[in-house]
């Protein structure tokens, strides 16, 4: 589908981890409310990885800015792409810190932060999870004790049965529309930000989802297991 | 403040009218919730200008579309810049109607339309407003009595004194700060799209504005003549 969303309707891949990037952020203001956070600042950590996925998570952490959170970035591998290397500069000019390594002792991270944004991989990450440094990002992640929102496809999922080693996300944004894996997602809320998706695209791609409320510019899907339909009311 | 954000913040001009017509979208939905509308379709007319406030207004056109209003554009001088030529692809591909001529007789307009989107000329018509066929829209538009929502500012005003011939929008939208003429803005609803907005870059152009509620990506400001600090609450 986002094939032919830059080919046939023309999207700029800017316009689209822009789009993406921030109805990621609005996900999380829904799944994890300021008034809601267990920590008295509002602190959330965004591990981003080398490809788009890790701009959507640079673009995500800057509305999450915006929206009065204290995002903290982990980007280890940084692209050489110049649009990546943009929405970095937006990051590092709006005085996001970047983390320059990533504390092995998980304990850290459960204490300092509320919950793990993972842009590492999504649905790019088929065949490069076990490279540096995302490995090692993985590793920390499958064992972190705050909560995980992963976007598109939890990074590290194989498209095939799962394997318990798998990070286990409480939260999934599902992009334009859900993958196969979102399937195996077994956490609270499912998200997919995918208003912006034309009518004949949803229809040819077969995407059924609640209508989206207001203006917002995602829609919670039901829960594992909840019936057809099932508008998902926060758990 | 635009130049910095393309060139200090590193913003793409393509996510900069991305994240604006979106936000004038936004606008829409707020100053013309869909059950307010006095027509039975939610019909809006999206008059787009040559150069970027018409790029704004075809991207306000297409998030309008997927927020269920039914938006028709016109749009009689296309610009040749490729980004703007990709915007307009996906109002056409999205089946967004393009007007090839505006009724001379406001009447038919009036009747058609709920309200009117001027995005044709905004900050960038200093000294271009009397050429064609920017000047026969304005003719027309200054002529409507259904509500026009101008973007950043009202097409076809001057920086020094208003003429009496000038359009009167009932709602402003403005981008990233309010310019000078917003001072002389009369209507009911003026908006501010700046959420994303970097805070330094807010400190440093003294922009004040009532905190923006939850994830929205505008804030109303007061109304004119009230309080300063007022909220703005809708009229």
């Amino acid at each position: 589908m986002e094939k032919e969303l830059l080919e046939d309707y023309r999207f700029g891949r800017q316009q689209l981890i822009e789009i993406w990037g921030h109805a990621c952020a609005v996900a999380v203001t829904k799944a994890f409310p300021l008034p809601s956070l267990p920590r008295r600042q509002p602190t959330l950590l965004v591990a981003c990885g080398p490809a788009q996925t890790g701009a959507i998570g640079l673009v995500c952490a800057r509305h999450l800015r915006s929206f009065d959170y204290e995002p903290t970035i982990f980007y280890p591998k940084r692209s050489p792409d110049p649009l990546h290397r943009d929405f970095t500069t937006q990051c590092e000019r709006m005085d996001i810190p970047f983390l320059s390594y990533l504390p092995t002792e998980v304990q850290l991270i459960n204490d300092a932060y509320n919950a793990v944004v993972d842009a590492v991989l999504g649905a790019e990450g088929e065949g490069t999870e076990g490279t540096e440094p995302c490995a090692a990002t993985l590793a920390t992640l499958r064992h972190v004790r705050i909560p995980i929102v992963s976007l598109d496809v939890p990074s590290g999922w194989r498209a095939g049965p799962g394997d318990s080693g798998d990070i286990r996300p409480a939260v999934l944004v599902s992009l334009a529309a859900p993958k196969a894996a979102a399937r195996r997602f077994q956490g609270q809320r499912h998200f997919l930000a995918g208003r912006f998706v034309p009518e004949e695209l949803r229809r040819k791609f077969g995407i059924r989802a609640p209508p989206y409320p207001g203006s917002d510019c995602v829609v919670a899907l039901g829960p594992p297991g909840g019936a057809p339909g099932d508008t998902g009311t926060p758990q």
